[in-house]
């Protein structure tokens, strides 16, 4: 199952879009997808529905409008940093002995092809392609892999946009760099869990101008993602519709010896196997 | 304007406190002091109506059963650390040349007199009474202290409550002792921003099991209040129902030689003048 938004920003409506590309509108039966109905078992409640006799009848074929996240505004946004071997390395840092963690605002979040702002000020706006999990059940204190799985709601393609200045030379700590306007780009859908049978073995790719950038495999993860909700719920509840960034492979601008970081004009394309492709031009924040 | 909720956790029902210190039950004019609240102009809305004649006339004298934050789960929470010149150097900082930044999860956020867990594992547990600040206005790329205050929805007082081994000792960043459940401690009452002459000559005190432990004042903060609002806009949207926590003044366990974390049973008080009192028992996390 596959679950998008589409309309206008701040309105947009729930779609699910079928096995052979078509678009239902289901806001007849889920108001929206955020925290209630990731809460109130939507996801399930959809499922069934989407299996009753006609309820595929008028899906449609056109993509309808703008693409908004997949998810409406997450209850909050979890970070895990250096969570690739080779991404710690050209990051010059040591692969870390347990997850490292940070949060990101959720009013980040913005659609797959919306543009996104180089802060004003900003000298070093940098890529991050991540898997995204978004949780569909409450998981606090969890006691094994079998059981995080099971409050995965699914997956999405995240941009962690960050930039490294603000991040890293601004004293104290990253949040800094990681919560300007619209660096969270997500989408263009959720796949729900069940149709991703495995999430350590996707392909994750990043391109700015056509140049591909970072191109690395899930499998690499230092800590995978059943393993990072384990440890996270060890400190802090997870509730339905949050979202967790599960860290960016090798190839960005930080690690590479020119630092191309990104500029007005510039795209980027970003994209998980299964779960979609993203794509954003970068303009001066307004 | 003093704004409280009231009522069992996840269904408060918004209040004003009148001058002569009546209950007045507002949910016909306030759905709840959430973001779209504050966002839709309620605060102006609210007090205009308390204005009209016979709308006090319902005001009752009893508190009505459990008092909820003051505000429903802000969009954000934002924390400066090593606000004040004495906690840097009871923590053996330095003092920051620019705030320092981190998030706190948005669902840590209780009642004033709500337990406190402490979490599984947990050795570390502190204290930190704060001045949080409400936000009425959206900021973005703020100008001048001026316009900072302007965007001021009210004050409450915010209880920080931190694990130190969990923040310090396990890696990375601080989030991690940051965002245990129930830590958030808010209120009792938000208290209008035009009735907080000067938010830069509060009294602020906590007490542990009788004990004064913190015992500051915000003219002691290195960075104001307006002038962190301005600062914090630069890197990042400001919504309207957001949270900024100020920082701490001295008197924490961990600047003390005998660092004496909280353990079961210890209950703490803390307060601001003109904003409150709250007081929390910290229990084992079920």
């Amino acid at each position: 199952m596959r679950l998008a938004r589409y309309g206008t920003a701040g309105h947009e409506v729930p779609y699910v879009i079928t096995d052979d590309d078509r678009y239902l509108e289901v806001s007849r039966v889920a108001q929206d997808f955020g925290p209630a109905f990731f809460a109130g078992g939507g996801m399930d409640r959809l499922k069934d529905w989407l299996g009753s006799p006609g309820a595929l009848d008028r899906a449609g074929g056109e993509p309808p409008g703008r693409v908004g996240a997949p998810i409406a505004r997450p209850g909050k946004i979890v970070c895990i940093g250096i969570n690739y071997a080779d991404h710690a390395a050209e990051a010059g840092m040591d692969v870390p002995r347990e997850p490292v963690v940070f949060l990101k605002g959720a009013d980040t979040v913005v659609g797959p092809y919306d543009d996104v702002h180089i802060p004003r000020g900003a000298t070093k706006v940098d890529w991050e392609v991540e898997l995204g999990v978004v949780i569909g059940r409450r998981a606090r204190y969890l006691q094994s892999e079998e059981d995080a799985l099971e409050c995965i709601a699914g997956y999405v393609v995240s941009h962690d946009v960050s930039e490294r200045a603000f991040q890293l030379e601004r004293g104290g700590q990253w949040d800094k760099g990681k919560c300007c306007e619209t660096f969270n780009p997500v989408g263009p859908w959720l796949v729900s869990a069940e149709e991703v049978t495995d999430p350590q073995s996707l392909t994750l790719h990043l391109a700015v101008n056509g140049e591909l950038m970072q191109d690395g495999s899930t499998s690499d993860m230092v800590f995978g993602v059943a393993s990072i909700l384990v440890y996270l719920s060890q400190f802090m509840v997870l509730e339905p519709g949050d979202m967790v960034n599960t860290g960016t492979p090798a190839g960005v601008a930080l690690g590479r010896p020119e630092q191309p970081f990104l500029k007005e004009g510039d795209v980027v394309v970003a994209g998980i196997a299964g779960l979609g492709e993203q794509r954003q031009e970068f303009v001066a924040a307004p």
